[in-house]
């Protein structure tokens, strides 16, 4: 069982402030391409995983994404909250939990979110490979049946294991900004720098 | 004269229909850290450079953004407007422009860049150094004054020039996502793709 880290509270506490916001869920996701170079999109925050400090998101194995972090486990998540006006990015390592995954705790985790999808966001498993031509076949994007139980093969649980999270509020006089930062002996330490 | 690329009207769009929100406005930049890992933060877009097609944001030239982007003049901009529920992501080259560029459109872009700026936006830039530890002295975040002409010699203007836009609606049925893409003959190649 993991200690939670400091910045969790804060993290609930903004969600919970920032509730009427769906997109308040939404965070950027920085990865390394294939390339080297960086490459960042918008992903849905599937809450930490029971008993961790590790942020849950969802891929699909056919994209990009899960191939860039495949080769280069590594991000920064941009996380901006429009009504308290703050920021967290949280760094650190990626994991991928996917079909092949034997670990039995992750499979888990990965069955669980899968059934804590909406119906909507399910369908888009058994959708076309992403970023191909448009599928010219309109029945593709309608697929028959699909559990709800048991997850496609290509869903893939992405975790984010933080070990530096900058906490910004600007509406403070000045801004306040805070660093937390995991430290060899697997304690937070945290200290207030200069916006 | 730069042709304006087919998305630009997309973006003028989707600003107009996002304009109540304030954080419309803001953006997240994905940089390559010194140690070549994903960097990720929220800036403010100030428009697009003058005939051209290149994103206009600023930074202070103490920040690691800066000496990130010297370093590797890449990145990808992630920008999602929730009120109409629209993702652009916007890929290629960063360009710098500080104090020491001679080009004198350039010079004259950073100069405009900051005379825009808000009071409260460019007092920042006289601000102790950025992730320092919390400066002591109350009064260094209370300069005496502040040129409204002239820029600070650590202002800097940063520019993105796309190669790349990946512009997803997730309001279609199914989502509608495009892909446009700069050519050898620098003109913009649009195709749908799968979302």
């Amino acid at each position: 069982m993991v200690v939670l880290a400091p910045w969790r509270s804060l993290i609930t506490h903004a969600l919970y402030r920032n509730r009427s916001l769906p997109s308040a869920r939404y965070l950027q996701l920085a990865t390394l391409g294939l390339d080297g170079f960086p490459r960042n999109r918008t992903v849905v925050f599937r809450g930490f995983r029971e008993d961790t400090n590790q942020l849950q998101m969802v891929t699909d194995n056919r994209s990009e994404k899960y191939q860039q972090i495949l080769k280069q486990p590594v991000g920064e998540i941009c996380w901006y909250f429009p009504k308290t006006r703050e920021q967290f990015r949280l760094r650190g390592q990626l994991l991928l939990v996917s079909d092949h995954t034997t670990d039995s705790n992750l499979s888990k985790a990965r069955c669980l979110a899968w059934q804590e999808l909406s119906d909507a966001a399910r369908i888009q498993f058994a959708w076309p490979i992403p970023k191909q031509p448009l599928s010219k076949d309109k029945n593709a994007f309608k697929p028959l049946y699909i559990s709800q139980d048991r997850p496609l093969t290509n869903f893939t649980l992405v975790l984010l294991d933080p070990i530096e999270v900058d906490h910004l509020e600007l509406r403070g006089e000045p801004q306040n900004r805070y660093l937390y930062t995991l430290n060899e002996s697997l304690n937070w330490n945290c200290q207030q720098v200069n916006p």
